[in-house]
């Protein structure tokens, strides 16, 4: 059965089901509506109508000034509290159900056999993982994780894992998926807690609570330091590529090998791994992709204006505010 | 004699001397020059000059481009291989020299001297403390920590703190002088190794190497997930308020009671401190001061009004430059 398995072309998608009516099911709901896809929304009672609506109005100011594509209307949506209902015609299903085991596992159970297997099941869990949410579902196949970043009709990130029952295919499919209807997915090898872009965050996150908890900066100072310091450039080109861009001709090499003793000063209460020669020709690897053939000199300049456009229109909005 | 001494009034500094010729030394002078200061910049040879000015030149396209105060010129720059003749006219010393103690004690020794002491001199230093570098000047008081973060000529954030014999007057008198001149200062109450934005990206930094050694992560993967998913929020609220506005009504207090538990998870290699009360009500004050008498409704459409602004930022740019 799963060897005949044949996904619809991912640009052929049309219809899509979206469980879950809380602020990342309707963020999502919206957002495929912005990108002029038919969407039905399967929410738990009626009592949510309400809320949901408000996420989606709240959700359409910003996409239309992002850009919408055509046709796309709020008229394309479909409200039901019926499971059945909700998946009959779906070719994608985005399930954003409330972050509980039991409940997810009996869900994907139903789903499992209410869907044709042929349609990709892809879950916004941010805490749990597919292999255990696949759990008692008939059809795991075709079963991933899409896990977008809050909020989702405006972060791009999707990351996507698929549980030890999930096909390559699926996730393969997923990743074709996402980046047609106007996401930026990145497809993970490994199932690890937290994946990688709240890793990041948390450990940031970890270390400014240990210092307002000690008395060394407050959340005001937190904010203050990341919004005026790293993030407009992380914003532009992540951590590694800032890295890279920042020591010259030499790039990441330099960054390690001159400043990686760093790495053993108390600059941060986490412990950096040790600086294998492995790691070190993954990290100079990766950013000479990354880099392609592009000078350092180019990098910089791009760097340069990128951050001057994140100034610029900050600095324009609070100027349109005030 | 501490007592009597007088600053001059901020907004009165017309002339400043950066010392160093390297990246972080050849940024201020730019960033100072655009502000439409008269900058002296002491080099300690004549090979550093090219790449000297060839940074002042890169980064002038980016300060015309967020734009120059009335009357700046690179014209009004003066370079010189004299240390005294450097700081003779100084209303303000920005010192950059290469991250060596002894040099650092050496040099502040003679700027000691040869700076009049109502004059304060402020160090670019990100892995000293200004404790350990004025321990042989002879007048102290009047010497700081300005860490900039790289490029200066750009991000705008200043870290300020004082070493044991640095006074309080010369420490409020450098946050009054920064913002003046364009920057955000951000004045810290302790001394701690990196300060705090370089604390907050090392264990982000730390967790990506981490991952990059365990096989969960190349660092294309983490510089994507940077870039698409937590940084654009980062860039405009910082990480405390982020998460306050994505929490509705009950903002931080509902991060912390509700997502509090999740602080035991294996989000990331590093441990958080235990959330005690006083912690709790630190973040939630803290958050509820920055909110001011805003509505979550007014801090989400904020939030999404710049992460619109900034994402159409830079595809603006990747569509100029393609």
């Amino acid at each position: 059965m799963t060897e005949t398995l044949e996904f619809i072309n991912p640009e052929d998608v049309r219809r899509i089901s979206c469980i879950g009516g809380g602020p990342i099911g309707a963020g999502w709901a919206a957002h495929f509506l912005a990108q002029g896809y038919d969407v039905t929304s399967y929410l738990h009672e009626p009592s949510e109508q309400q809320a949901f609506h408000d996420i989606v109005d709240t959700a359409w100011i910003s996409l239309e000034a992002l850009g919408l594509a055509e046709g796309a209307s709020r008229a394309r949506l479909t409200l039901t509290y019926d499971l059945e209902e909700a998946v009959s015609a779906a070719q994608f299903v985005q399930e954003s159900a409330p972050e509980n085991l039991k409940l997810k596992q009996s869900l994907y159970q139903q789903l499992g056999d209410l869907v044709p297997e042929n349609i990709v099941i892809s879950s916004s869990t941010s805490g749990l993982t597919m292999t255990e949410i696949q759990r008692h579902c008939s059809t795991p196949q075709r079963t991933v994780v899409g896990h977008p970043f809050n909020p989702p009709y405006l972060l791009p990130l999707v990351e996507i894992v698929g549980g030890e029952k999930s096909s390559k295919a699926a996730v393969n499919w997923s990743c074709e998926f996402y980046q047609v209807a106007g996401k930026a997915p990145l497809v993970m090898n490994k199932e690890i807690p937290g994946f990688i872009a709240t890793r990041l965050q948390e450990a940031l996150w970890r270390e400014a609570l240990h210092m307002v908890a000690n008395g060394e900066a407050t959340p005001q100072q937190i904010d203050t330091a990341l919004i005026n310091g790293p993030a407009p450039r992380m914003a532009l080109l992540g951590q590694c590529m800032a890295f890279h861009v920042a020591c010259g001709e030499g790039g990441m090499a330099t960054n390690l090998d001159q400043f990686g003793p760093a790495l053993k000063l108390p600059w941060t209460r986490l412990k950096a791994p040790e600086l294998t020669q492995e790691l070190r020709d993954r990290m100079v690897n990766g950013c000479n992709e990354m880099a392609a053939d592009r000078h350092f000199k180019e990098l910089a300049a791009e760097r340069d204006r990128g951050i001057v456009a994140i100034l610029n229109a900050i600095t324009a909005l609070q100027n349109n505010s005030s």
